[in-house]
């Protein structure tokens, strides 16, 4: 026997994926991992590097450009300040950190039933963030349009994989900059019912995000609860800038998460190692975090870490390769020492298109997501070209995947069944198990169902088109998009939502800017 | 800033990839991971299914097909024998494999530079083994030639992190099927100095690939050194037939290592759980093993495990899917347990070409071959359509992948260099570590560089023609064919070799079986 197989029989292979797709209503809001974390250090490299970080915030510090009262703050509390520069004392924010912030925390979402609980052993995952260019195999590569970020919100919604709605899914460019926050938010909270992030390119932005939640959540809640969790970054090294610190401030003062995430190419913005990015990362987010402790002591915050490499001859980030991966473990290590919840990883990739770079560098990126324990996973689905495009067959291929990491999240099933003692003791060697009651019984859940592989024969597949994942992706999501149906919403608060944004807008001109 | 970033220059961009290509003069025999293994089962969950092995051992037996032998082996050490059908007392093969299998032994190369070491923390990545078909991107899919199978000697004997020349790396279907393993093993013995695999599908043609590395190592350096190392599949459930047995004595009566592999598809050769799967394979490998030390105690034996899942729809392989990665984690434990040598993994797909369903499944799969710590990965490199068929561009693609691995494995520095904290210390904040001298004195070695990733600008790639990661591939392989030097041999050993060749070949005439 040799070890090569073949697919035994086809047909309707696009009716079958269509039924596939229908029969995936499981929901799960957020992942929980049966399994421990992967760990690549010890305790003693992880409190060694905990100890160089204490350094720089002690002897380098951290600039806070254009933000005096952030550097009144960190004053107050006894940190040593020249000018922008801040100082602090060995333990200092650690300290304030650990003494306010929550360990996990819950993100209510428009509908109850899809809220996420943030920290511990979950994981949550969202669509990519942040693209100008969105990109199909139809129309190939071009600037993001209100139509595709409303496209992204409906397809994550269909997704049951994907449980956040993310944010700013790709950037509608024919909107002004200054306003199109308001129709961003307004898609995520009319097309889907999961929960989303908001704005944070100018501090306005964020409280028109505070004041839409207010509308659809009610003003009390909002004081008590965390409808909103956003991505604040750093501007590395060890840099916080005025408009990101000023976003946190808005979110943090009402009570919603922020997720503070250095955004580091190692080698242009740390130096060139593993253990220096980790170190950086774990620097700079320390005061991020921090800073809005002191803002609103409680409020929920996210060790976050964006932390790539980039090709020395060139000077291009890179995605996928292995020294990313170790700082991802590193770094969730770390997170889970300081006990506040991870955001980091992705299905990263420098690659243009859904080829064979993209899905392996893409891999490479959740695998340490996941066995790390990353517990808030943006651009989890989507992302291409180092984050400059959003791509809907890269979409769905990446869903996909995240349903495969949820069956291999459970973990080994030692139940009874699992060991399936009895099925051995009543089939013969030789026999195959094709037809046994055990099998039978299992028929269904027994193997995680991926809508988009292809296992049919050589013959069935040329018969059928010959076409590449990307090829079937393309039917896959064009198929969600026309069964999509959306959420129900109450009328008046709708109502009120849109008067609200139509106000909004009428009382200042478009910008660029 | 958002998290969106972009290549920064281009240009020369083959002149480039070859240039990589001629830098990596790395050669390393194997990789020993610097990183412990992931556990996904407690070590009472283990012993559970050591225990149910036991069980199936006990009460259900293995059969061996028309091999009175190895039922006469058996029977001499108290095993319960009915007929085919062998029961052996709980704990007696785990005993019989214990008392003489070795937990680490070397395969010696051709060049001893390039010998292996099986066991312990060490993997060793060998090419894809048994396809019928190649397939590349210029001519297709067609049945694999002699000039295809020494292709890939020539591929695997060039490609840095593929340690191992692998065996039958396609079938070369041009030659008659009883004489073609004589070109097989002269392939890999003059066109490679790396170690290699034998032939299995017949006794006698093991006892032939045992004469020619007589002829070329020293029949009596054999006696005491392993020089082969092959694959013997199980006949699952529960059966090992005659003639992989026949081949497993001929290499172990020569002191020859071979890896004794129950070969599984779950729902079908196994019930349809990862812990059944798990239970059968090691009832398996156990008795499998055992036989190999009752015909030589002391003779190298390799614990294997070859499993995936089916389409519970169609009956259909698949791979890369989530429960085969536990079995490959669950496995790679109780090998450890039993202190073997353990075989399983592999760059696995169902795909028909090195598209993203190629690269996510083969990630999927060389992800707990890593780190769930296998020591010998067949299939590491080149696999596709359910190891039907050998692809040109897959197994340079992959060949890139195992270098990531090398680099992942070695785990995270913290040396001063690594620590970088003078780096940090004479850096400002704000200020980019591009021109660092840290950055500088990391330059050539910071980053694993693949040959095959574009990393340049969406205008660049364009501009270069818009080629995806299988078009790359395709240069690259033709470039490696087209520089290849074969590694030199002694004159008087060749002429040998061919000489011993061909009288077997005209000892005996043609066959198609």
């Amino acid at each position: 026997m040799t070890e090569s197989t073949t697919g035994r029989r086809g047909g309707g292979r696009a009716g079958r994926q269509a039924a596939r797709l229908r029969a995936a209503v499981e929901r799960v809001p957020f992942l929980t991992r049966a399994l421990a974390p992967f760990e690549v250090l010890s305790d003693e490299g992880l409190e060694l590097l905990e100890q160089n970080a204490d350094t720089i915030l002690e002897r380098v510090g951290i600039e806070f450009h254009g933000a005096p009262e952030a550097v009144r703050l960190f004053a107050d509390v006894g940190a040593d300040v020249d000018g922008e520069r801040v100082r602090f004392p060995r333990g200092m924010c650690r300290g304030i950190v650990q003494a306010t912030a929550p360990e996990t925390f819950t993100q209510v979402a428009r509908n109850p039933a899809n809220s996420v609980v943030f920290g511990g052993r979950n994981t949550i995952f969202a669509p990519a963030y942040g693209s100008p260019f969105v990109t199909d195999l139809d129309n190939g590569r071009r600037y993001g349009t209100i139509e595709d970020f409303r496209n992204f919100v409906k397809l994550a919604y269909a997704a049951p994989h994907v449980h956040h709605s993310g944010g700013t899914v790709c950037e509608p460019v024919d909107l002004p900059v200054n306003k199109r926050h308001l129709d961003m938010v307004y898609a995520h909270l009319r097309y889907s019912d999961k929960p989303f992030m908001g704005s944070v390119t100018h501090p306005e932005r964020a409280r028109d995000t505070v004041e839409m939640a207010r509308i659809v959540f009610g003003a009390d809640f909002l004081e008590s609860n965390t409808v909103v969790c956003s991505l604040i970054n750093a501007n590395s090294p060890l840099v916080w800038d005025a408009t990101m610190l000023g976003a946190a401030t808005a979110y943090a003062e009402a009570n919603q998460a922020v997720m503070m995430t250095p955004f580091i190419l190692a080698g242009a913005m740390s130096p060139a190692t593993v253990a220096a990015t980790c170190t950086q990362t774990l620097a700079e987010s320390l005061a991020g975090m921090a800073y809005v402790q002191l803002v609103r002591p409680g409020a929920p915050v996210v060790l976050g870490s964006f932390a790539s490499s980039i090709s020395m001859q060139s000077g291009a980030p890179t995605f996928g390769t292995p020294e990313p991966a170790l700082v991802l473990y590193v770094m969730a290590a770390l997170a889970r020492r300081l006990r506040v919840p991870f955001r980091s990883g992705g299905a990263l990739t420098a690659s243009k298109g859904a080829d064979a770079q993209a899905a392996y560098e893409s891999a490479n990126t959740m695998q340490p997501t996941l066995l790390g324990g990353v517990n808030f996973v943006l651009h989890a689905a989507g992302w291409l070209e180092g984050g400059l495009a959003m791509g809907y067959e890269k979409f769905v291929l990446d869903a996909d995947q995240l349903g495969m990491w949820h069956a291999f999240a459970r973990g080994v099933d030692l139940s009874e069944n699992g060991q399936a003692l009895d099925a051995f003791l009543t089939n013969e060697p030789g026999q195959h198990f094709l037809g046994h009651p055990h099998t039978l019984a299992n028929f269904e859940t027994a193997f995680y169902r991926s809508p988009l592989a292809d296992n049919a024969s050589f013959e069935q597949w040329e018969a059928e088109g010959a076409r590449d994942a990307a090829q079937r992706a393309n039917a896959v999501w064009k198929r969600m998009l026309a069964d999509y149906e959306p959420p129900p919403i109450d009328d008046a608060v709708d109502a009120e939502l849109c008067e609200w944004i139509e106000r909004k807008k009428a009382s200042f001109p478009d910008s660029s800017v």
